[in-house]
């Protein structure tokens, strides 16, 4: 009984036809001696009936087939009574009379109902993946990433990318996060690592002359993982030669707008907004900030320098800086409410948060009475502050501030509703620091990675201060989220040299990790540069899901557990006598607890 | 100055304009003063010239580039003096006159010259790899690669195949060849390993309902490497429910056709030939027989039984067999080269090997006084003997007079010049054997893998003679490489146990490693088949190379030593510490040598 046509399909031009489906049996009525089965396949669902009058030997089949049995049946497509119409379903207006049913495979009752928007925990659906995944949202999920993925191939084909394979087993780099380590039976006592991004070879490739190169590639770190992270991850990874960081940036703009046009049909705006990192920071408190509405910080220091609320001058005495968020209309909330965003911002780093309510014309709270009146209408006509405005203070270090006032803007523009969640802002932001200084390591340490190129400009500062260099990098944020990011690659072994020296690699370091890719400096390196999409969190943004898991087939848990295979697992002692390693566990005593 | 042009794709239409071309420098002359530079990118080649009379500073600075230099030039496109027309070079009639030059990076002298044909050890090619790849052969096969992708994904897109990702970091698993093994760092002692497939993966698709399922994969197995094997390799891996053995073969088909079509053009006849395993062994004594050539093995067990050649008539009452090939028109080699068969028949297991040369319509040979006139003249009747002939004969157990006349029948068809290398022969093998029987471990063995389904008819077989359950599994052979292969799955709980049990697999250990799978069955699994094709031999054998690492950006070496990145490669205690692991080495003593 082979399949004529997909349930989800069958539409009023096929009345009158016979048919033969197959697919899952998601509910089954009987109504006096009437039996209606919704049938499902990945297409969608229709209703099937057996009836005496018709169905003869199949419904005494049927009569036996209960939730997730895999059936094949053969009938005529009819229209429903009217009365019996079903609005919600696409098929709603047509049924199936089943005059012959074949049982394929019978079911257990599952561990849960296999349809949207039902309450299970996630261990449970990670256990039963293959159950979670019959649920349509999960189906469609699966498809979107499909989708995506191949308008990401057909867009870059059409540029002239060349899809590229590289290696996963690779080696080992002292940058970056924790490998993922592989023994080697060949090569006693050595190993592989697991890639982190197949960074090296697209440079590789680049000076190979690929001249345009893409991969959709897997990306491991052995890192301790959040809500938002998987132990192994995809990137829609790019590199090119001869095209400058705006040529770059434009073409994938172009295919932004062809993803979001082909995938949910939204048309973007192209250019998207640009932001230096400076002003991320500064406007918005953070490198990724969520344009989907205003609220920005505004500059303190020259109004309060002199203040005589004594913390804001003496932070600025400091070095450090004070900025105000103006909650517009929260001035209202009570005292209770604008007390909690204390320990809010103690999260972030806050020692303590200042803040004025405008009542009435007034500033009211209690550092008003230490403001001069010059003070007050400068705050007040700087900041826009209008009654029922809530004035929200951070003085700190930079980085303090920034994240106090980065974390609260995102806060009170959720609690306001400033947030569409059905707009897409992408925003690139640029000229990224190339370093940051490691105060836990005492050295300065790569922001995007060692490979990126400084600005031609800032090259002298490696000898005076490798700290305001800036980088030719680049971040595409959407929605407060970063989906991708890159930059212009060094190309020439003296900058990289230098780029290396200043990580406080040594050169024999350098060498033995990345002496290849300098030796190929010399042979011939075009300028190059490229970008990688992080292709599971594009996904879920697509799909307007708010967690990574949902957008991967079999994804892994917050410890890094396949709970459907139950991996990773003990292994025989002959696979690792074989690999040249044994086990070191620690003693029983000193062992942390197990993580959830 | 960005590129307006690629040098390879200059026509007529574009003399008179002025273009800006990126390239590396090919080769460079300089003929009485004026400089002729062959430009190169990845599109091709352009001739480019320095004359004093228009290039004026550029002259000076192009005058320092030597090979591989990368440049950017500026020009006018002119045709050439028609004496000077290189015939050879797609651009051949053109050359661009330059006024203005930039070297965007130098070069030193390359290892070896960036050129077809050129004779290197491939040991230095793999050390720089990232010049190997700019030689036009391996840019042209990186090309063919991503093409030979694309349209796979284009067919299987179009088919309604959804491409699913599938995790890398996964679980050991007992049958199939050696795990690479990942130790955790979350679990201590334990160890995710790498897919060798993602065969249970796509099969929990299926159960999920996924319907029909791609993914090109990179799949892993830690074996000892022969020439067309690597350490990680991709296939083409697909699944599909509800479609039959015919079906998803017909499919298969059409998608080679499109793939031979749109990456080299060649038109494939539909459909493919069948033969079953049997008939496969029996004529050509191998399971991927090369049908470009007949030279048919002929059985003879009816004709030799009561032989008074002795050999023959004793193969046959210990149950053997006695084959036969027609090496047509050998009968006139000289002695020394048909006595030298004998040594080349020993390495695939013979013992011995009789001949029959045939001439002036009489067979001479050794063995010949031994025969009947009868005996003699059904021998030429079935074999079709003629003058000139020489007939080879094979006696011994089934397995080694496959193995034996299968190798003389492609060394004779090679040596005759039987094999038209133009000619893209497929041919389905069908109707395996289930199992086979392991002397070494004592037990049967999945002869395609655990989850291959038996045929309906052969099921009562596992109680009396599992050695002859036929599977549903099918190879694709194309002109004697297995280029895929696949089956349809057991789909239900009982039979998947009576496989494990029936490959010497405890309940428990069948439970421990494959529990999720058999209680996945119970869930409404429905009928599901697929296949997997290996896309590194496939391109192999479409840009008529015979060397597997050609068609692999960075391949590794037999050793699976990646020479490029000198990985793998020893790691820092703290990240073994991190891992629960400590190194096993053997005393210095105790060691093999180490592998070339």
């Amino acid at each position: 009984m082979k399949r004529t046509h997909n349930c989800g399909q069958l539409t009023q031009e096929h009345i009158g036809q016979t048919v033969t489906l197959n697919g899952w049996v998601q509910t089954r009525r009987d109504l006096g001696g009437v039996l209606f089965i919704d049938l499902r396949d990945r297409s969608g669902l229709v209703q099937i009936v057996f009836n005496p009058a018709y169905s003869g030997e199949a419904l005494t089949t049927a009569d036996k087939v209960r939730s997730e049995y895999v059936i094949a049946v053969t009938g005529t497509v009819v229209k429903r009574d009217p009365e019996t119409v079903n609005p919600n379903l696409p098929t709603g207006e047509l049924e199936v009379r089943i005059t012959e049913i074949e049982v394929l495979n019978a079911a257990k009752t599952p561990p849960f109902f296999i349809e949207d928007g039902v309450e299970v925990d996630e261990t449970l659906r990670l256990k039963y993946r293959y159950l979670d995944l019959r649920r349509p949202e999960m189906q469609k999920t699966l498809l979107l990433r499909s989708k995506a993925s191949k308008v990401f191939r057909d867009f870059l084909d059409g540029e002239g990318f060349i899809d590229v394979e590289t290696p996963i087993l690779t080696k080992s780099s002292p940058e970056g996060a924790r490998d993922y380590l592989v023994p080697s039976r060949v090569h006693e006592g050595e190993f592989f690592a697991l890639p982190q991004s197949p960074q090296i070879y697209k440079q590789l490739l680049m000076v190979s002359g690929v001249e345009r190169y893409y991969q959709i590639a897997r990306c491991f770190r052995d890192e301790d993982l959040r809500a938002d992270r998987q132990p192994e991850f995809t990137q829609v990874d790019i590199e090119t030669s001869f095209l400058d960081q705006e040529d770059l940036l434009g073409m994938m703009e172009r295919l932004m707008q062809r993803l979001f046009r082909e995938t949910v049909g939204v048309e973007l705006e192209l250019p998207f907004q640009r932001l230096t990192y400076a002003d991320a920071m500064g406007k918005y408190g953070s490198d990724k900030p969520d344009l989907r509405f205003g609220l920005e910080l505004v500059e303190m220091n020259d109004i309060v320098a002199t203040s005589g609320v004594k913390v804001f001058a003496s932070v600025i005495e400091k070095g450090g800086e004070v900025k105000c968020l103006n909650a517009k209309g929260c001035g209202t909330w009570p005292r209770k409410e604008i007390d909690d965003l204390g320990p809010y911002a103690a999260r972030y780093g806050a020692k303590g948060l200042a803040w004025i309510q405008v009542k009435e014309g007034e500033f009211r709270g209690p550092i008003v009475k230490f403001m001069s009146e010059d003070e007050i209408a400068a705050i007040k006509e700087r900041t826009g502050a209008e009654d029922g405005d809530l004035l929200l203070f951070s003085a700190d270090n930079k980085k303090v501030v920034a994240d106090v006032l980065g974390a609260l803007r995102l806060k009170i523009g959720r609690q306001l509703g400033l947030i569409d969640d059905s707009v897409f802002k992408f925003v690139w932001v640029t000229d990224f620091p190339l370093l940051g200084y490691d105060e836990t390591q005492k050295r300065y340490v790569a922001e995007h990675h060692p490979f990126t190129r400084p600005r031609e400009e800032d090259l002298p500062l490696f000898d005076t201060d490798p700290g305001s260099i800036r980088a030719q990098a680049y971040d595409i944020v959407l929605n407060g989220y970063e989906v991708g990011g890159g930059s212009m690659r060094i190309y020439k072994r003296d900058v990289q040299e230098k780029m290396f020296k200043t990580l406080g690699m040594s050169d024999e370091v350098a060498h033995d990790k990345f002496g290849y890719l300098m030796d190929a400096f010399e042979y011939g390196t075009p300028p190059h540069g490229g970008i990688a999409f992080g292709l599971d969190r594009l996904v879920m943004l697509l799909a307007g899901r708010s967690n990574l898991r949902e957008t991967i087939a079999f994804p892994k848990t917050a410890s890094a557990t396949d709970l459907l295979m139950n991996a990773p697992s003990s292994v025989e002692p002959v696979q690792l006598e074989d690999l040249h390693i044994k086990l070191a566990l620690k003693p029983a005593a000193d062992k942390k607890p197990a993580q959830a």
